[in-house]
């Protein structure tokens, strides 16, 4: 990853319009993501086999609410409008939830472990461009709840039990990446400010196209080693 | 209301083991009640016609999954098993939400409303035989979080727009009652320990069958009186 610029003698990078529209951007798509994550987890959570396992998943997505909390709040601080910010958004990530919507609790599993790491790894290499305060907050929103271990753990235990589990979920997790990366791009074309962030411009240095080669392909190897750990092949 | 019996001078009442299990019963009851009521309404939030009303309704969700939280501590506290206790209540819970599904945004905020109305009224009865520090809890867990105002506003502002919503909803209601109480019935039914509950036994007066019958017909008059603040006929 590259590392953060240093941003200790810059000037307030909310005084940049393109910034501050760039950071809202951001937050509004994590802030609609963070939202719309909760609820379809929690729905999803009356797939679960057993008691114990419906409470894991609402207490995961009671952990995704309080995100988006966080988010809305930060938001607000910058003077934005929350529900304006998230609108950008909203088609595109419908869209991946409707087209991957999980027909069984180990593919709600596997959507949730290999959708949350690919969000998490992007969110994180863009928190590389970002002001110290927004980056910390990101990373905040970002970081895995135990949520990886409980899939990783459930998934495996039901290859064991049937391998041909395995080729289906991993079917499964080659859409969910397609769609995912479908829509990603949709709306990194639609919104400028976003893509700005990435390749550098008004206060700070962004990433030159090498770099940004060198990001996806750090993206799809930690997509592929994520897949490997529930014993399936990318 | 009948007020609380006099419990200061009582021994513990937990040493009588047929209380013990109607406590564990009931906040079983209520817990898998709380954990289904939160991934419905978190599932519910996808129908929600703007960003302001889904981040609402998953607010309140979020505050059910706690009250879950809550009980679900409590019951580890008396030494039972969280999911035992509650799995003798899901299939009528299950049933009933199955049978109550809404579908749309303006009958999942009735459901709410009218549902968590006569639960929280039926457990506040309930209320009364119990020992102070379970009854302290189940007050606590039933408390309106002001989802009732939001339904009420909602509702009555989408009469006012069109008048004939108000009557398919009026038998939305009535369909509601109807399950939750045929529900409820089954329940009382087949678990013994609660129904001791109310018409006493072992350390506590209990209801007689006058009372049991005023109390039905406060849950009614009291279901009515919401249907009303709803602009619905019952």
């Amino acid at each position: 990853m590259t590392p953060a610029p240093d941003l200790s003698d810059a000037p307030d990078p909310f005084a940049d319009a393109d910034y501050r529209a760039a950071v809202v951007d951001l937050l509004g798509a994590l802030g609609y993501g963070e939202l719309t994550a909760f609820s379809r987890l929690a729905a999803d959570a009356e797939l679960a086999p057993s008691l114990p396992d419906k409470a894991a998943l609402g207490r995961q997505a009671v952990s995704e609410f309080h995100h988006y909390e966080l988010l809305e709040s930060r938001l607000r601080e910058l003077g934005a409008d929350v529900s304006e910010a998230m609108q950008p958004f909203v088609e595109a990530i419908d869209a991946f939830h409707d087209r991957a919507r999980p027909s069984s609790w180990l593919e709600g599993l596997v959507k949730a472990y290999v959708g949350d790491g690919i969000a998490g790894d992007f969110y994180r290499e863009v928190a590389a461009y970002l002001d110290p305060a927004t980056r910390e907050l990101v990373l905040e929103v970002m970081q895995d709840m135990g949520q990886a271990e409980f899939a990783v753990r459930a998934v495996r235990e039901a290859i064991d039990r049937d391998p041909s589990v395995g080729g289906r979920l991993a079917l499964w997790g080659r859409r969910l990446v397609g769609e995912a990366l479908s829509q990603a791009q949709r709306v990194v074309a639609e919104r400028d400010a976003l893509a700005n962030l990435l390749i550098g411009g008004g206060f700070h240095a962004g990433a030159d196209l090498a770099e940004i080669g060198r990001m996806f392909a750090r993206l799809t190897e930690e997509h592929t080693r994520r897949m490997g750990r529930l014993g399936l092949s990318a």
